[in-house]
């Protein structure tokens, strides 16, 4: 049997309610799960969630440290949120909550998804696997047989800003990948108001250690990643095949970009480097001040979109902790081109924010509820 | 004048209140200005209050950036709270708010401290001034003369767990130093209990970066500190006799102790390793599990004091970003000595969350409010 | 007067020689002064040319620090290379050397630069003013007024990759930039062999934070800059028309390139990541088995460019305290384009070991005397 | 077979011998053989040995990497010392070399060091298991039995300043434990002297993670050790026990010590925070001046140990990547304590370069040869 995370504080009278998520209409709140909760990803999405006015974290599941209490493997968490991590039970999975956040790699979720669809549950999931449209993209970029190829029907591909109506009456919402989030939303201005050539995408982009999740690799040991950086999976990343799918939805047409990940040595943040070249015919009226506009026109009303005044530039420290996009952009009228700097949290909105933006979406709260933390900054 | 840092999102209808804190009781709020609100201690102070329920912040200053917005600074804070900064105008500071606290160094506050309690208005104060009993220590260790000796009758040492009802109804809370609060609390219950040899306790103390300020200064540049570690300051450091007359009040006896701040090569958190020889005759009854269960004792009710259990040793990445104390004991039967280790983020307990936890005291709002952040671990 | 840096140790008799590097033929060593020998430029030029066994070390100039020993600014050195600092002293300063290497910004050495020149001395600039073939493009990019432009005539650009016979009979070698030096030798096999469309190329740079030099700047301060990554003086750096400037002359036709330079959180090090697109005739016969063919035998016989085999691709932990550029190719066939991935370290084939490098020519040393450390790694 | 490492370069004139290590008269040079050659503390035996004039790399012994070169672990070797890495074949072992350097941890070595040493070998050991004078000290620290107990009356505890005589006769040398290098140098001369009280020795230390080694463990992925500082194994490491007893033989009594490690976010570096109290009847005579001068006399001809001047103290960055001590010491007056701080790289000093150093010794090599590099700084 799981314990109760929510743990009240004894012995301060100032203090009957420690977290303040516990109330007499605990009924009322959404029950949700956590499965593959003490990867860097889950922990996030507990840490957001234990301050949700609106959620109850029913289970966080997490096959490694089964028994232990998730404060042990995280204490950061000690006595916020002490809850008992439990095993995979796929048979009573379904009747454990409302909506299950499942945040294991690719492949695994296929297990279990069905059963839950079949009771009526909502699921986000962070593999790729339901983030596209064609099946054989998948199979091809993720060098795998896909196991549930009907669900790419139903499947929403969550980012916010681009499928909000649809999240919000989703059963199975795929979260994008940190990557095409930083992408996509930096992209997308310049594509629907067609004012870039769009053979010339490049997407140059570097993203901080926690990215790569909680494994034990000698590749992320502090002394390989300090004071190093590197690019890896050059033109051959995974994520190349989702950004191309959704510009390529954005523009109408047929999108290929060049997309170059690096590893720079920091825990968390994403900064991508995006360059596009005018249109000839365009380009003599573009400017900075121009698309900065076009920009904030582009994500009225997007809170968590925040487009730089001309001249600025977006850096990560300003996003990390929290689920804000910063974006810069430069025209380079020498060269008629443009360069589009997108900032974020890997495991903010490239993540475990998006997670939550998403379930916030889907079980109708305010979509930025526990989510307004500005971040550390330092 | 200055703008309203409490920008609501527009163009979203999910979302008429962006951050919760503006509601139609708010002439009610506590307004809080923050002297100093640029500085590391100042901003940490402001990312908490921000999303204080009971807490309007109504002025921000900080002299060398008058007229620019707080999140031109600080662009964490973009789209939150973007209030403009203004310059310290003494003769219209008292009318500005309720409560006032100064983030500037020792020596500023005198200017305005005498204008503020006589218009009865509260002041958290973070400089040296007006922690100490004995104004010839103060003089002796700032080697400065104090200005306002008469102020250390009624101002009160911001330490919670140990002076909380005399916060409740100070005027002048005197924020404790992020050393002396790590160190105190490891102590306490060991002195209070007669347990240790109290010519023996050595403190060997490690801060963050943060610590230094934001100053710009050769030795923390970026380049001169990451990849080192070093002492400084070694048995010379203010705080020493700061902890000393704290420990010397719970002991009933005259304390001095070794103290050696070091710096880690990380921007925030703090870890003291303190060591003190057991009394001759209890050494042989004291065990590490009986410590562990006196200090559960000792701070029983206390909820920002997190004592680990037998064998388990505090790391500052668990408390990085919160107002926690993780204390782990040890005990050494071979040598007859305790080894307690303490640790805190230097702006959190050390600095700013306390400086909250302080003011919440001060203003009737539960002692938690706004601090139960678990931290980013990562 | 300076002492003498080359201190013997004492008092061990298996030392009567502590360096290796003082011999009977002392006269016939080449005496370097090192004006500017406190930045991280100077510094690290210090290091590599006291173990330098054909170079006597005469003078290290540094304003700040005018009557300390070397060692006292940078311990490091203490009892290795202990020589006094000393002030600029224009009227005496031929006599004290027989090169001269400058390690001010640029603009500083135009007033002692002509009278060396007179005396026959020979001088390695690491400012940008002599990098130039047309003074319009230094005034255009830098901002102000050349006052030698009659100098850029005789001075050399110090690649020895592209220039060792011109640098071997120089005076004045101009030290290329470190984005250049990256860039140009990532570049050059492409251009000359005319594989890529030449308006296509994009320079994608990230730097270590010696680059900024040792300046105390807020900006570069250990907690704003730890954790973080950002873009900067995004399309408008100065070092983009000195690649410009060197592929222009590789390529016989006017070039321009994209270039972005980011910060990340390391000491040293830097990557270029180069994006090109394959001319439309030849990309069908591109490989990237050829293109590092092609690249081995462009640059065989240089002993400090190391092509990677295919698949492979360069970190700056590998070059790191080294002279050498670790350089890996990708072709992506699916685009049509060609991603050449250049590392070095800022401070080592970046300026200064490639200072040392231009100095072993000039001088008539074996070109890798003093340069063959394999870095640190770790 | 293995391959030769000491490749030449090809196709440059000036370079007939790239690394300056081959000469005609190869056969004279010091063959050796390193055991467990890609962890850090063999490959920085490598690194430093590559450049060594007077020794042959005749084998590098990798297990998890036979076949491959060393380069393809290390590519920062690449072009300077390529050689292949073999397995350990006991049987042949002898015949590949004349001194032997074991970097595998203890127990390992037990199955081929007889058979070394009966060919009249000599071996340099990095376990612990040949340090130890008394094996049930061993057996008590390391909880395992010792299966090799005889070989402890022949082997000779490898540092310099305190055994060189017998480490130039020795057959088997124990290099010792970094922590044990950096405290036991910085508190013999106080017990040697007789200056402090023996049972009041707190050690108080802090290493990089490269002390952990090259082994893939989820407490030291980067996202778990930046941003973070705690102790591990407080009053149970066992370096202690290895601490204590040549601190034991200098005093000629029993000593015990508190030794508390802890780890920083660095890749390298060590400091050890020394505490003890001066006798009493010394204490008034006792002078910060007067101990510098009596470390320095202590140490006098000992290149490697560099006391400070009174009112400095060392900092790790001025030791890293090089072979020295750097030790400030503190008087407190007020408390007639004295503080040590000693500072040096746990891959220098505290492991690899002592190693070299004490091979010079027994080859009959300057001690400090191809060991003066003054480290990087930056």
């Amino acid at each position: 049997m799981t314990g109760n995370g929510n743990k009240n504080f004894t012995g301060n009278s100032n203090n009957s309610n420690s977290n303040g998520n516990a109330n007499n209409a605990k009924n009322k709140k959404v029950r949700v799960v956590i499965i593959g909760a003490t990867g860097y990803v889950g922990i996030e999405i507990v840490r957001i969630l234990q301050s949700h006015p609106g959620v109850e974290i029913t289970a966080v599941i997490g096959q490694s440290f089964v028994g232990q209490r998730i404060s042990d493997v995280y204490p950061s968490l000690r006595n916020i949120f002490d809850m008992e991590l439990t095993g995979l039970d796929i048979e009573n999975l379904p009747s454990m909550g409302d909506v299950f956040i499942n945040c294991l790699p690719h492949g695994i979720s296929k297990d279990y998804i069905p059963a839950l669809l079949k009771e009526g549950k909502k699921i986000i999931d962070h593999g790729g696997d339901f983030r596209y449209k064609d099946v054989r993209v998948y199979e091809e970029w993720y060098k795998a047989k896909h196991e549930l190829p009907e669900l790419l029907d139903i499947s929403v591909y969550g980012l916010p800003e681009f499928y909000r109506e649809k999240i919000r009456e989703a059963s199975l919402v795929a979260n994008p990948g940190c990557y095409p989030t930083c992408s996509i939303i930096g992209i997308a201005p310049l594509l629907v108001n067609k004012i870039i050539d769009t053979r010339s995408i490049i997407i140059d982009a570097v993203s901080g250690v926690s990215g790569a999740g909680r494994k034990t690799d000698l590749a992320y040991q502090f002394c390989e990643c300090t004071e190093n950086f590197k690019a890896y999976n050059v033109s051959t990343h995974r994520h190349t095949s989702e950004i191309e799918q959704e510009l390529g939805m954005l523009a109408n047409e047929k999108i290929t970009v060049s997309f170059t990940p690096h590893l720079a040595p920091m825990k968390r943040g994403m900064l991508a480097t995006i360059y596009a070249n005018l249109k000839d015919d365009m380009a003599s009226e573009i400017s900075c001040e121009g698309l900065v506009s076009l920009y904030r026109e582009f994500y009225r009303g997007e809170m968590f979109v925040r487009i730089l005044d001309q001249g600025r530039i977006p850096e990560t420290k300003n996003v990390a902790g929290s689920n804000f996009v910063d974006i810069g952009i430069v025209v380079d009228k020498r060269l008629n081109r443009v360069i589009v700097l997108s900032a974020l949290d890997n495991l903010g909105k490239g993540a475990s924010g998006q997670a939550v933006q998403d379930l916030n979406i889907m079980c109708g709260f305010p979509e930025h509820t526990a989510l307004m933390s500005p971040g550390l900054y330092l």
